[in-house]
C-alpha cells in the first residue's frame, strides 16, 4: 500500500491574482486582495465564497493566500484559512508562523478555523463579514464559543472584526445570487 | 509560480500497522488499533501522542488511519483526526463521509478537530483519553465550548467518551516519560 497522504491545492488563477497585487502597505490593501480572491473563487466556480491570506505585519509581504476549495478538492477541511495556514507553514518549514503573521479573512472564522488559529502561531486576525452574514445565505459557522474574540485576545492574538464587512458580505451575496452550493456536513451533498 | 498547495503524509510504518490488524468487529478492536498507532507514533518519534481512525460502522472496515504529524510535516493542522478525515475524503472522493462513518480517537478532540467533525459528515465519535489527560502532560486542547458533547449530539453525531481511557492516557504518559516535544502555538518552537 502506498503511504497514506492527501494534497490540497489552490486554483491556478490565484497566481494571476498574486501578480496583480504586487505590494501591500495597508490593512485595506490586504483585505481588498482577500476580497478579490473571494470574488474570483465565486465567479470562476472554483469554490465557496470565502478567502483569506497571511501577511508579514512588518514587511507587509504576502506569505500565502487561501480560498475555500471544499467541493473541488473533496475535502471538508479545505476552508480558506486552513489553506493559507497549510501553504504558509510548508513554505516556511515551520508549524508556528510567529506573532508577526497576520491572518486576513473575508468572513469571521468557523468553529474549525477558529480552533486552528492559536495552533498556527499567528499574532493577529482581521475579519470582514460576520458569522451572521454567512448564516444569512445558509452556511453554518459551527458551535463557536460565545466569547471567541476574547479567547483569542487572551492568547495574545489581536482581533479586528467588521473590517470592510460590506465588501466581505458582498462576496457571500454574490455566491448566493449565482445559486452556489451550500454544504454543511449534513449529508445533503 | 507553481500552484500553491500542501501535502500531508502519515509515517510509512502505518501500513505495517494496518496489515497487522486485518479485521475489526468491535469498538474495542477499533480503539486498540488507534491506541497501537499512537504508541508507534511515540516510540518511533514520528509525531505527537495522538492517533485516530475512521471506520465504516456497517462493514467495520478501516477507511483511514491518522496520527499527529505536526512537527514532522511542519503543519499545525496535522492532528490525528484531521489526517484521518483528509485521507478518507480524498480516498472516497467526497467531502462528506456519511453517517455510517465512525471516528475513533485516542484523546478527545481539541477545539480545531471538534470544529472539523460536523463538516466531515461522520455519524459517531468515540474518544479514549479526556482533555484533562492531554492537559496533564502540557498539551493545550484550545477553547472548546463547555457542552461539546451535546453540541455534536444535537447535530446527529453520537458521542462516546472515556472509552478505553486508561489506554488512551497511557499513550500520553509514554510520550511525556520519553520527553516528547510539547507545542501549543505559543512561539516556543
Amino acid at each position: 500500500m502506498t503511504q497514506p497522504s492527501f494534497t490540497l491545492k489552490l486554483p491556478e488563477w490565484i497566481n494571476k491574482e498574486i501578480e496583480k497585487n504586487g505590494t501591500f502597505s495597508s490593512d485595506e490593501q490586504k483585505m481588498q486582495f482577500v476580497i478579490n480572491c473571494g470574488i474570483q473563487n465565486v465567479k470562476l466556480q472554483t469554490g465557496g465564497p470565502f478567502a483569506a491570506a497571511l501577511f508579514n505585519a512588518k514587511t507587509h509581504e504576502l506569505i500565502a493566500p487561501g480560498v475555500n476549495v471544499v467541493v473541488a478538492s473533496h475535502c471538508s477541511l479545505a476552508h480558506a484559512e486552513m489553506m493559507a495556514i497549510g501553504i504558509a507553514q510548508q513554505k516556511l518549514g515551520s508549524f508556528e508562523l510567529g506573532k508577526d503573521t497576520e491572518l486576513f479573512t473575508s468572513t469571521a472564522p468557523c468553529a474549525m478555523c477558529l480552533g486552528a488559529i492559536p495552533w498556527s502561531g499567528v499574532g493577529r486576525v482581521v475579519c470582514a463579514a460576520r458569522d451572521e452574514d454567512a448564516r444569512a445565505i445558509g452556511f453554518d459557522e459551527g458551535a463557536k464559543i460565545d466569547n471567541w474574540i476574547d479567547a483569542l485576545t487572551q492568547r495574545g492574538i489581536s482581533v479586528t472584526v467588521d473590517f470592510m464587512r460590506t465588501e466581505g458580505k458582498a462576496v457571500l451575496d454574490l455566491y448566493a445570487s449565482l445559486g452556489g452550493k451550500i454544504y454543511n456536513g449534513t449529508g445533503e451533498e
